[in-house]
């Protein structure tokens, strides 16, 4: 059966520290792979998948892709949350878990899989959309999105010159004799052609029906100029949490291939709650990381990321990660 | 080490409904893969696995078989609950894992199996014995028993002329100084010849010698006409739970080849507890599924289960399940 | 990708007793894999893990391992247990997850491995270092020490004829306001010639800033004669638990190779705690195995361990172990 699953993964390292100010107090915490910051590498998250696909003839195919995610400085796995009703459970494949068929009419999925608004979220992203690095990880509201709420079908559509689509829709499956069953909508609209690159996503969340629906949009830009590569994302947030009524939020970076081998990439972001009652609340932060390949499968780096809130009334919180890595994919 | 271990799968997920009716009261849920039905799959529960069989001459094999199970509408694991003291552990394979010898004595298995009974227990169910549509899911009381209790050594004959027999001892290994261990013990007899087919299987369950011993008894038959193939199942229980004296059970269906790759099943099954204080308890309901396949890993498909608990005194108890989904084997 | 990534594996399993006697009243267990012994597997824990090295040229390689453990019998997972913090966390791979790079230098991990300390603690042990079977298995205070606290930055060096070192620091990661963090640091240096090898290492423990450092010391040995292998072990612990100001512990065995398919190994160990107040506790125990290949990957075996704990004052408790196995690689 070795010719119908093909097993594959990356593991991702760092050494690191992360200081954390919250009421004017500091706490600097060295280690690897901080749970401070992303457990699960500095900058993919670990992880192993099985994958296939069958050609059943006539451009039809059936596919598959089972991925678990986990922390390599303990080996401990990503979970499952169930974000209708914040249930924990041990997953085996915490990351993505589906089947399904694709052909001329494009990809259907059924099974747990990133919504299309996560499939173009980093897009945009300076510092290699690094779990650690980038810009916005300490900054954007928007970064607590349902990434794979499951319970989901998913279908996108195939490439017309250079523009696809996405849709999913994830089933709350927790209706009860007083409330319907809540749900998580996503799509996604994305264009390429040559250096230019563009991508707008839309996310609404519903835990049940006794709930309001929080609203992501988000539009990413990239133009490559060959000496520098160009990077803009714009998101707005609305009706997440309680008494803020919505955010909008920003991100300009660059990537800079120095030589064949080595990249330096870096960015800023900012992002602003308007509050609902009180003042407003302003994040910001910058992130720089550079990425070196030892081989196309191996790359070392490292990276800064200095971010900070602005606390109406009060002293900043910051946060001000440094990390040096290694990322091995197989 | 390749050629040592080969790893194999199966994931199979639906977009169906459930509707359940207690005391009167109807809920209908929409999803994928419910958990009311079942979470792993509509026919078959998800699963990956990695086996093998090293030849270690005159015909003696040393084998092994470790098998997990998974819901892929979430990516959640099979875990293992101990039957002896209800304690759930967060396991890594939760379907099988075992090693063994085989040669031309039979097989010998240490470690977590599928017991006899269960080994035969589906051979006589109509709708492909599917997770969801078969037509005793939601009517035997024998459904709850031990499929797979762990700490076990396993015996199975060679086959004599379509004959083959296997005897399972799980052992409790919660003795105390006040109460004997508990043990599971299960036996099957099966015989194939030419369209015929039969198996008698039986199995005990004693949490711990405190306890008194649950039995199940089934025996399955089926006879392939070409044109159709009948299938029947009756089953016994006794001593499961308390007020239940002994439970009969019956399943009658067939499978229908409408085309070399399109294959229609259904049947009926009844159930009906004798009680020992109050009314007896009755249960029936039909199941009727299509399949389809689009090669020989991969199937559609699509069915129905209609089933209800007649309640002394109240209203029925109802469940029905829709449901289309795909299945890949790899 | 096959060809980057290697699947491994051991399934090891026992049908056996354990008979323990706590203040004068026996017990005695019986089962698969019990969890009184190790519920892992008689001689190893069961395991399967995902390896690869990649060439990088000029002698550097890139190199990762991800190890799950298994008890067999149920199919539960090792999980990870944090030796800072005791939370224990559902973990994929329960024994090992690391990347990092090897060459001329040397070889650097990063992530959760054995610690220098355990890589050679076994090598003189009796009975194979069978997990229920080496003398010093319910002797030894020391066998409680941290075997991979996850976290961590592991260094070896190359063999320098025939002598190599090791040395590794995991973070505490649990650093506050009012305490440091804790650590791990482990260290090992080994020396093997001919028929002669000898490992010395020690280990530290420091849970958080406001524990005390525990202390482990071992010195193994062993001298291969051709016709037995003989095996000596002593290791000392320092502030390890209150009142036992330090334990000395002793192993004597020796290996004897019948034929070239069966071997025999046994040994005594005992262990003592200098304890500050009241009288100090002395712990002896012998074990013998004896281990058939049926081929180089599959082995059958069976043994039995007699241990017992001098209690100041009452009986002594006991525990008497007897199996009898199987272990598969592949």
């Amino acid at each position: 059966a070795q010719s119908s699953v093909t097993l594959y993964g990356l593991v991702d390292a760092y050494v690191g520290s992360v200081k954390t100010t919250t009421a004017g107090q500091s706490l600097t915490t060295y280690g690897v792979n901080l749970p401070a910051a992303s457990g699960g590498g500095g900058l993919n998250t670990s992880r192993f998948g099985l994958k296939g696909s069958e050609d059943l003839g006539g451009g039809l195919k059936a596919n598959f892709l089972l991925e678990a995610g986990f922390d390599p400085s303990t080996g401990v796995a990503n979970n499952y949350t169930s974000p209708y009703t914040g249930t924990t459970s041990n997953a085996i494949f915490g990351r993505n878990s589906w089947v399904g068929l694709s052909g001329g009419f494009g990809e259907v999925k059924l099974g747990k899989m990133w919504t299309p608004f996560d499939e173009v979220k980093g897009s945009g992203a300076a510092a290699f959309d690094a779990n650690i690095f980038a810009p916005a990880t300490f900054v954007w509201r928007s970064n607590t999105y349902q990434d794979r709420p499951g319970n989901a079908v998913y279908y996108s559509t195939p490439s017309f010159a250079g523009l696809t689509a996405a849709a999913m829709y994830s089933f709350g499956e927790n209706k009860t004799a007083t409330t319907s069953a809540g749900k998580i909508t996503a799509f996604n609209v994305a264009y390429a052609t040559g250096p230019f690159a563009a991508a707008l996503s839309y996310q609404t969340e519903k835990v049940s029906g006794a709930f309001e629906t929080a609203k992501f949009l988000q539009f990413n830009t990239s133009y490559d100029l060959g000496v520098v590569k160009l990077l803009g994302a714009y998101g707005r947030v609305k009706d997440q949490v309680a008494n803020v009524d919505k955010t909008n939020e920003y991100q300009l970076g660059l990537d800079f291939p120095v030589t064949s081998t080595f990249t330096l990439s870096g960015g800023y972001a900012w992002s602003k709650d308007d509050v609902v009652a009180g003042s407003d609340i302003k994040r910001k932060g910058f992130g720089i990381a550079g990425l070196y390949a030892l081989s196309k499968r191996t790359n070392l780096y490292a990276g800064v990321n200095d971010s900070k809130t602005e606390v109406p009334g009060a002293s900043d919180d910051k946060t001000r990660v440094f990390a040096v890595g290694v990322r091995h994919t197989f």
